[in-house]
């Protein structure tokens, strides 16, 4: 490692560190456990500094661990086993913006907050919101997805392609700026979702949208949380193109019109967004306004004014730090499972009341038009059973989806957080991504501890 | 080789069969090149069946290469090592349709036609239309994706889960019914284009949409191809969510003409088509006209009634046939290509200006709203210098592509037709194909010769 060191410093100079306090911001997340921190983080530049430093490491056997925002949720920039920690702060610029085709070029360090409003005077936008200001290289390494992506898809839909540093330090370009291909493997959507087990993203090709005409936003409170997931699907089923469709429980909107001084009516609420032209989002606004009342709904609240809209996505996009202040001194531990619509309501039913059962404080709220949906599990850190108690409802929540015929996590990721629950999801499709992972990485270097069976 | 039929004729009975007529049958393709015929030919009905053939097959060393309807372009399903060719003709049945998630379970050997006549009385249509009465499991593998893929995407955005057998027999389950998950590598997205090469799709869970509750289709005849490309370019960023929009140069105009007696205007034509409630596609054909005629359009005629528009899509299906009866006797050569939008223009002009210069009739079409046209290249079979010509055109059409930033196929894939380009397209990401291929293969039994390197 201390030669491996040494020859990292000559490569990046003062932008490697081993100082405390940066290692010990590495081994800090947003998920339930600690680990370790890393030997060292390196700051890069360029793809071609990733790939000197991966030579380097490769060399030394040393593992790599990227790192972007530090939004994650179940460990995955976490360097378990050590190692390098490659830090994208300083590789967070818009490379090139093609208006004409729709696309961008970023470095992965850029955060969505940023280059939406690098974009704002484009007349585009990049779709994917996964709440947290997250890097876009984070985002496509959890293959994120979010709010809108029941209108504009999730990550994986949105990467057109990718440089990539391997292992062993080799660059590698997937994709191209063309809407599609059927040349060959999708190496672009491999790379998407692994998680940096399979190597560094060093640049991204992104598909923008044009900005909409128009925006039409609603609240629509339900007497019930199966009316309003039964709304959805109704909706889903007429065609009417949501952008986004939010669900909150009686629980999250409490702590929302506490946080924020907001005064939702205290039932299961929808939160529901229309793009398009003027007329074309009016009438579907309309036509989700029938249909919601078919389903019982009263007060449907539509905001058309800017400030309106702004005011409750910021209430949406609060709503993490909003659940945390309900119970003064808490941490959350956030988990969330995806299943088929039509088991939508059943799953959050039997989550909704699992929950209960454990005495654990434990809203929840979610991406129904995806079937996907969040427990916010708040605990009292002075107390390890509970911990114990939301680790335990988290499995049950994953062992519920897959139970249902959906997946353990809808958008989170695995990180270290979900790995035991892998192979009840894949089984011997498992194997397949141990065999992926060791023809690529046979050193075990890139993010080691994650995503596939530990041999 | 006798082994093995043995074995393959205790596990099929006349299920597994080498008379020549069958082998030859399967040694023929739409593509340019021959192959040899297969030794033999398995029509399984089981995915246990594929499953038992597989593991047979591996311990005799056989290949197996897929064969759904035998419409690829390239030479995918040719079994150009020999050995055993997987007719999945009997695997033909829609397992199950669960319309309220809006997910269709089918076997790999029902074809696109078969499905959606199944679905009609469901309110539910598969949408990824290639043109081809293609088999599922045969699109699935192509990536295929046609005339729709502008507005529901190609195979890759509407497969949500396959049922694979590897080559060594081995059965896994990839996705699920939910709409999305970050669980683990995405292997569904993996074996989608891998063309039969990491194993053989034996089940597919597809993303059904809604059927349109109002359709409206329209020709639109331009002066001059660019101006039909710009317009294409204008329409999309100003976000009208087209449902088709294709491009037809003036030799494909008079061709179907000819063929069909229609009475079209002889100019670069689009064809384009708006889903969605009456109100809407109303206002998207009206605005999309507006910006047509400001390109210089003339002669937008509208098909409202159904009969009309299905008359002007049999035509556009028709292209092909025809295409080939404009010369009488000869056979075709069909290629793709596929280029960032804003390089479209320059892609079909030098194209046609290539197609003039060889003194071969090679009309273009193409899916201009994904940035893909297809040559269709006309040759006197009689003539070997014409084939010789219309390969080198088909060579610098995809060269062209890659220059421009594009892509060599956009939904006609590689078979062996266009394994030589793909070191230009991929570089070293080509060895990482090989790498996965000889991971998930490494006896080299599923459809070798095609895909990645051939070391």
């Amino acid at each position: 490692m201390q030669a491996a060191l040494a020859e990292l410093r000559g490569l990046l100079g003062d932008r490697l560190t081993t100082a405390p306090a940066v290692l010990d911001h590495h081994a800090q997340s947003e998920s339930w456990a600690g680990a370790r921190a890393p030997d060292a983080v390196a700051f890069p530049r360029t793809t071609a500094e990733v790939a000197a430093l991966a030579e380097i490491c490769a060399r030394h056997r040393v593992p790599m661990t990227g790192w972007g925002a530090g939004t994650s949720l179940e460990g995955h920039a976490l360097a378990v086993q050590g190692g390098l920690t490659v830090d994208f702060r300083d590789m967070a610029a818009v490379v090139e913006v093609r208006a004409e085709d729709m696309v961008a070029v970023v470095q992965p360090g850029i955060t969505r907050e940023a280059l939406n409003a690098w974009l704002r005077d484009t007349g585009l936008f990049f779709p994917v919101d996964p709440g947290a200001n997250a890097s876009l290289g984070g985002m496509a390494s959890t293959r994120a997805s979010g709010t809108a992506a029941v209108r504009y898809g999730t990550m994986r839909d949105n990467v057109l392609g990718l440089t990539v540093v391997l292992a062993g330090g080799e660059v590698i370009r997937t994709g191209s700026a063309a809407p599609k291909s059927s040349a060959g493997y999708d190496l672009t959507g491999l790379f998407v979702g692994a998680e940096g087990t399979l190597g560094l993203i060093t640049e991204l090709t992104l598909r923008l949208h044009g900005q909409p005409e128009a925006v039409s936003t609603a609240t629509c409170a339900f007497p019930a949380m199966e009316a309003a997931v039964d709304c959805v699907i109704a909706t889903i089923q007429t065609g009417i193109p949501m952008a986004r469709i939010e669900f909150l429980d009686e629980a999250t909107v409490a702590a929302c019109n506490a946080f924020t001084g907001m005064n939702l009516p205290l039932s299961p609420l929808l939160l529901v967004e229309f793009h398009g032209s003027p007329a074309a989002v009016a009438e579907d606004a309309a036509r989700f306004a029938a249909i919601a009342e078919g389903f019982g709904a009263t007060g449907i609240a539509r905001a058309e004014k800017a400030e309106d809209r702004a005011r409750l996505w910021k209430m949406r996009h609060n709503a993490y730090p909003a659940i945390l202040a309900s119970r003064p001194g808490a941490r959350a531990i956030v988990t969330d499972s995806c299943v088929p619509i039509s088991a939508l309501a059943q799953a959050v039913a039997e989550t909704r009341a699992d929950i209960a059962a454990s005495g654990i404080p434990g809203p929840i709220l979610g991406h129904v038009g995806d079937g996907n949906f969040h427990a916010i599990l708040l605990i009292d850190p002075a107390r390890p059973d509970e911990l114990t108690t939301a680790k335990a409802l988290a499995t049950r929540m994953a062992e519920r989806a897959l139970r249902l015929g959906g997946t353990i996590t809808g958008e989170h990721g695995i990180g270290f957080g979900k790995l035991p629950l892998m192979a009840a999801e894949h089984g011997a499709a498992w194997g397949v991504m141990g065999q992926i992972k060791r023809a690529l990485d046979p050193m075990n270097l890139m993010n080691p501890g994650k995503m596939v069976p530990q041999t």
